[in-house]
């Protein structure tokens, strides 16, 4: 479930409203991180204790050369520019995601206004309708999500939610056989759409501008959800991923050796070095670099486990809620018109 | 109350328009800067202090190897990288969530053109649709906004405030109680598009056209509100804010050691370096880095208290009587058609 | 006006087409960046002299500790990387406030295709409806440019120039006295949809396609008209602006001292150095940092008095003249069909 | 085939599940760079070879000299910014074009909701429709992807295919010979909206909304597969790619002297440098450059031959199949309209 | 005619294809780069010479300060970060530009979907309109391209490539005595809806359903002319363009001393430098960053005369044949519908 925290930062007094947000653990950077940390410390303290109490002083001088090298050449590692970049493209992706998550509310809006009857067919239409946009939505949202997958793993299950009844799973069953080879959300889509067209050649829709916004709006959320599988499909080039990701590890690799307190450091250059034991500021790199990794491997997939991650299964349940409640129970009922206090 | 300034930077002569921008208090940096700056300042000066006053020579000789660290691995972080993007990214949202904002001008010009009659039912059709857009706009408002939430924290004070009737609150108290868990910004919607159809069904609009117009520009103002409400519940994720807070505060924590004017600085380097006291630069980096990220704990979001963000309740006074001038006051009245000064 | 320079650029021979604008003054950088120059320029010069002829050799040491001080540390203002990212948000700004003017053709071009009938009552409905137009084009430019504010401070300037008549300013008045608070550009737009509803109604306009294509503009033209309000109403930030102010000033104050020329500078590092007495290369620098900081002066706002801000006098002429052209003289007349000279 | 591995990296827990994406080959950084780096490496040891070995002496210090320079000002070459900022654009538009794909799906939603009559001439209607856009879709995809090109290399090919028709082929063939200049992608467009006019008179489609739509879609797909077109042909401006290019090996032809590990390194320096053999940083910063500048040979053309391209020809099978089945097998055929779980 | 290379980087395989990119000429940065280059060098060799052969050893004291100075400072010049975002805003631009082109394919789809009639009526204004639409179009091309300037200097080019009859010139002629002052292009525009208006009375056209997408596409080829006007009219601010002219002139003004081989350097410094009497990596330093900004130069107005820039007059043919071919020979026209091989 999205971690939501714009209410805490509503206003920026004091000393800022970014300082209370450093402790949180959900969703936090230290939640993401702290494996990796231990391994960090791990490694860095092993070869610590090895350097002070294991090595005798030709080794030493052997392990400090390597210190200095790491240390030298580590700098050369391009790591924030490329995060920088990287991370800017993940971003854009992960927002442009959620903007592409179809709601059913506009369909439903449009079907409420349009389609008339309080009778029972009136109302069987109408809620089919949505019954088949979330369908194919939670069709979509198996491919993409885990969770929902966990949720719905066959179709069997989605006729037990009561998302799909038996005699249309026998159909998308059948059509499978035929053609197994492609995803099959769209068959609700054109399901809805020739109920709409029956519904205009019976009366139940009073104009062709009806009919018309409709299928254009049934044909939209159908490319919403193909956006959506595009997304999932293809990823940011593997390529990228990789470049960036030995960056990282590459540099904090280099950064274990370089970072070690030595005894005797570069000569004529810094003797007067202090030995902390614990190196603070390649700690703190540490947590704004593999941070800053973080952050694209939790948003690389938005539709995941992570703490950030949108919860698809909650959205299948308010769709298909809120959609029966506008075109079945508020359909065409509005409060009795009346004057309001400022009428003169 | 948004801080603007655009009439003071009309035009780029003599020094530029920029410098007489430095001599502002409200929404400026000082003001969101100096709590921070007290603590830095506070705390830099007491160790000053400790190390001019108090230790000793053994000490003084660790207080500046401490300080002779700092400074060197300070420069590490990667501090403007990281703001860049960041930053980039927030003023982004920010400018996307103004351009959110749902204005009912749109809604009022189509109502007032499409729905005719001079007589009370008219007036009160094209009144009580106009109502019900500032009702939805107001409940998304108390969603994202602490101060328009605390202008209206219940139905009731909708009620008091005239948006909504005491029978429409009594529907949605009902509705609220079906189904408490989710946002119910829609049923106003679904009431005015009932009153759409119902006005089309009675001949109060002329054609088909009109009503799809209607309904197209009330579902296009639902979604703006939703996608309000989706800025606020998704904020940039939270990992990616505690990167950044994490590198500029331990930046300066650094600083506060690293900028300590020494007795005896790194040998052979700099030892004609003279002692000012307060250390400039460094406050100046204060500034500009601290500055920056205030910049976006101001703009994360734009909704809440701060000098700079953009009031709601101003907006819902303004939506309510301008969409009843225009659908009441001004409604299908023009000046009478007369020759212009260039006729020929 | 804006510095148009395309055509001298059309093609890259030579020593490329760059060169040449160099040496322009109209809308360049030296205009805008001499009086910081100059100011910069005296205090450099003042600061030398002090040094080389009035203080004694003590003082000297000072002056150079300082100057070395500054030199060393004017480096940490992180002054390309805010100026970069500050400037990418301006010019879009910038571009997008452009492509944001209203202009009239469209109106115009469907007003003329729609409204038919060239009697004296065509005519004054479709020269009318243009007028409304360019007057609501022209009281929102005098929100946002000094210079058309200039020409039309008041509404009886519009009666003069004849964009209003005596009758609709009384009607303007009249609704100003009862709510002052809100802009009012609305107004002439209400009236054109009005006039287009009677006009449909009397028959001059064919279908209802044509009343709903109209409607449709005339609503898009007001949106665009209030975009440029919100434009100039709510501007980048004061902070943002100041941080980037501040960064570039502080940068150049501490450079008069720091690219002094001493007589013993840091010792052992560059004592070969040579005194050119005028500090060429940090002049270079305040060419570029500060005619960076002016690009983003004079594009902040784009409708003010610079060389390079759009004229929008010359563009309420433009328009006026225009939609007569097109919805009078032009209207309903095209060159007798003939067959072309591929006829075949 | 796209390299798809977001299902991978659903979720980031433990060490992060970038990490694994390290040991993958297809579509990795390896298998793309190996060639580059066994070249490299060659170069590499010759050169140490023929320093450590052959050269005597005097031959070394120049050697030595030489390798020193190179280390020395390679790291002026600006290599991650020019990079960044390119990688950045061929990322954006590989994306663009990724959605300009033309998919077959609306309009087959569209025909199969507009087009009546399950007698043959209804189907033939349908299904035509459908293959001219497959057609024109097909012939656009010969243009830009050579894998295509090699599938259907003249129109006999795509007669065999059973796209066309040989009477249709013969027509084609025609307007070749008569004006062979441009491409004629169109031309099943033409037909389709001909196709449509001619049902819409022998009542085949309902209403005008249905024509409108239909014809509305089918220039929105003919425009998509211009827009391929034009971005095939008009790509990144050569001189920018030359610049990359350029800069990335002329990098690493530096590197390769200047990584050299040398016996005598420059004086007071680092003389306790350690002699690795391997330059290991040399190599990472290999992979990091080396690789970025791959992630956009890899993208700038996304319909090649790749790992990571996206293969045309599964398109154009899927969308011919997909189409059929949904304008005939699924035409206007929905299941029973039936009460759901939830009826109340 | 732009230089096109897709082709060849299809595919990333061996030492992947940018390599072979920079053995080609045309639009290449060698052929932009050679006059700077020459005159660099010769600049610097000229220095070179004056330096070891004239000056005697007082005077070389002085040179090698002063290009030791301008070794030091010249890196002060933020030369890459300036580059990055300004080529960031020309190639955003230059893109936006080719989006911007008009294209007849549209309109002429339309048309001749829409108006009927073999007959010669039907065919002249199907035939007129398209040309119309191409006047437009190339009224519009020779304000921006000198390349379609000097093809059609005058109206009466216009007339004998056909674009333009007689009575219609005199026509724009008369337009043009009465208001001189504004560019005309809309003005067949206009010819062209009255046609479609006429059209439509006449019976040539079905239904007002086409009469509105028509003039809707009539109307927003205007306006993408328009925006081409637009875009040559406001180019990047010149200010801007001058600070990044000076930022990269200025730069390798300073390298032509900066990087001369001194006899006796930097003290104490890398005085085992070696002479190599070419400056290599400033010359590779000069192809990056000169490069850069002929990318810049070269992109700026991209309907110049560059090689990579866009051949309008081949649109212009372009267009009106492919225009011509949509509306009258295929007009109406579609193969016999037949069943295709998968008929089952």
């Amino acid at each position: 479930m999205t971690v939501s925290y714009t209410g805490e930062v509503s206003t920026c007094k004091g000393f800022g409203c970014f300082l209370k947000l450093l402790f949180r653990w959900r969703g936090s950077i230290y939640k993401l991180v702290w494996p990796d940390l231990f391994l960090f410390l791990g490694t860095f303290f092993s070869l610590s204790t090895l350097y002070r109490v294991v090595l005798d002083e030709e080794q030493k001088r052997v392990f400090e050369k390597i210190s200095n090298y790491c240390r030298n050449y580590g700098n050369l590692i391009p790591i924030s520019f490329i995060l920088g970049f990287y991370v800017s493209i993940v971003v854009g992706r992960w927002w442009d995601q959620y903007k592409s998550i179809p709601w059913t509310d506009s369909i439903a809006v449009f079907v409420s206004a349009s389609i008339q009857g309080q009778d029972e067919k009136g109302r069987v239409i109408r809620r089919t309708i949505m019954r088949y946009c979330c369908l194919s939505m939670t069709m979509c949202f198996t491919m993409i999500s885990p969770r929902v997958k966990k949720r719905f793993p066959s179709l069997d299950h989605f006729v037990e939610a009561g998302l799909l009844l038996e005699n249309e799973k026998e159909i998308i069953d059948e059509v499978n056989r035929k053609c197994a080879a492609y995803h099959k959300i769209w068959i609700p889509i054109i399901w809805a759409s020739s109920i709409v067209t029956r519904a205009r050649k019976e009366g139940k829709i009073r104009d062709d501008f009806a009919v018309k916004t409709i299928i254009d709006e049934l044909n939209k959320f159908r490319g919403q959800c193909g956006l959506l599988i595009s997304y999932d499909w293809i990823s940011v080039p593997l390529v990228y991923t990789q470049v960036v990701t030995l960056a990282v590890y590459s540099y904090f690799a280099a950064a274990i050796m370089g970072s070690q307190w030595l005894v005797k450091p570069l000569k004529g250059d810094n003797d007067e070095e202090i030995d902390l034991i614990i190196p603070v500021f390649t700690l703190l790199q540490f947590f704004f670099y593999m941070g800053w990794l973080k952050v694209a491997e939790s948003l690389v997939n938005p539709f995941g486990d992570d703490d950030d991650d949108f919860e698809l299964n909650w959205l299948v349940d308010r769709n298909l809620q809120v959609s029966y409640l506008i075109v079945d129970e508020m359909h065409h009922d509005h409060p009795e018109l009346m004057k309001d206090q400022w009428w003169g």
